[in-house]
């Protein structure tokens, strides 16, 4: 078994076994139902497995405390999700959920904590036999739209597209969760985000379509270099004259055992 | 001269010549003055040449006229820019620059032409020698935080990192550009943008310093297979032969000369 089956048929096995019970290494700990169908065509082509894998998603999260060299965004250092789906039919009144006080802004300073709003669109990153899958899995995603595609290291692929949102709302004021945008805007991102997990959605089922039917790379015809044909004729003049000094050798046994 | 090298001299000699007077492809025309540091340094490696680069913009733009299929937040059919900057310092105040008008957001139509605004870090094309420079230029890349970096077709290594802001400020509303958000809120969003700046330049300086001091990539020793040694030391032997003959020849014609 090659090491990229060994590698395989690891990972489907712990798909298999992940459950609520037995959750993987994302916040969530299951895979998102909602991209299976297209994980189950990846992984029903013989030279390729999914290693991670994101539907799409609506989040709102509160940043973590910030020190001078913290990341803008950062979810560490108490930082916490306030709401987290991938489900757009649980996306209704999710503000309703949050405990926040609508105000006006107010001056910010530089150690405030914002909360920050977010559409992330599917995200897959898929791992190839050889580097002629990655390729053509690279171009199949990049003409269905998935334009900051790439090719990492280990010839994994990385399918990502660009519709986002990324928001701020609000932020952290004496322990209050302020909203410096009233529930109308909230609504209106809210249906701004619905729109794109359609528009999401609709990418997801023509890359898993085209990925469906991607077949396997098309070897190209091999261009011999000088050195090469050399080699190959010297190798094919090798091959010949053993097989003739095997058939001699075959022959003179022959006539030997006649002769005994 | 390789086909790589004559399409650097070719882009070199483009870059060279782009002028606001000779635009390139891009919006705005030229090469923006804050990634050329970086651009340089990549231009000096004889195995790599830029193909494209945004040192990182706020833009606000109106989202074109929608058809059933427009894509979300597509600038064509009468979509128009509001605002572009690639310079912090260009920043402040640039809400009084567009002709807004403030409304509290209401119920919306799926024809609405929404006004976005966004920032985007720096964003790098590659086009490296072979598939080892690549491979290189995406791990230093990848080592910087540019986690959204990734291979393309023909060794271009695409370098993106995701340092962003999206979102949604306004909508038309008869020939009217209407600001959903108060003023106290397009100030906020540009504070965070100017601190975004702040960060992408970070990021981007600590890239180029790696990338000026990457070098080539190392060779991995050979490993042969059984068959490869084979062909290696078959054709050892015939070069063995080969040159035996020739020391033969040689003398026997020295002694000829002799004889003569």
């Amino acid at each position: 078994m090659s090491a990229f089956d060994q590698k395989k048929a690891f990972i489907l096995e712990s798909i298999g076994l992940t459950s609520s019970e037995v959750p993987d290494a994302s916040p969530k700990g299951t895979i998102d139902s909602l991209c299976l169908p297209t994980i189950n065509v990846i992984n029903a082509h013989p030279d390729m497995v999914t290693t991670s894998s994101c539907s799409g998603r609506v989040s709102v999260f509160l940043e973590g405390m910030k020190k001078a060299d913290t990341q803008i965004g950062a979810k560490g250092n108490e930082g916490r999700w306030l709401f987290v789906t991938h489900h757009p039919e649980e996306l209704s009144s999710w503000y309703d959920q949050v405990d926040f006080v609508y105000e006006e802004p107010k001056p910010t300073e530089d150690s405030q904590r914002f909360i920050l709003f977010k559409f992330e669109p599917l995200i897959l990153h898929v791992k190839c036999r050889d580097l002629d899958t990655a390729n053509l899995l690279y171009s199949t995603a990049m003409g269905c739209g998935f334009r900051e595609s790439g090719i990492g290291s280990n010839n994994i692929v990385g399918i990502r597209i660009s519709i986002k949102l990324d928001t701020p709302i609000g932020y952290l004021q004496d322990d209050k969760l302020v909203s410096i945008v009233p529930k109308s805007y909230l609504e209106l991102i809210t249906k701004l985000s619905l729109d794109r997990f359609t528009e999401n959605f609709r990418k997801m089922e023509t890359l898993t379509r085209a990925i469906e039917s991607m077949g396997k790379p098309q070897k190209a015809p091999v261009v011999e270099s000088k050195e090469e044909r050399r080699l190959r004729k010297m190798k094919e003049g090798m091959a010949r004259r053993e097989s003739v000094r095997e058939e001699k050798e075959k022959k003179r046994r022959e006539k030997e055992l006649q002769n005994q």
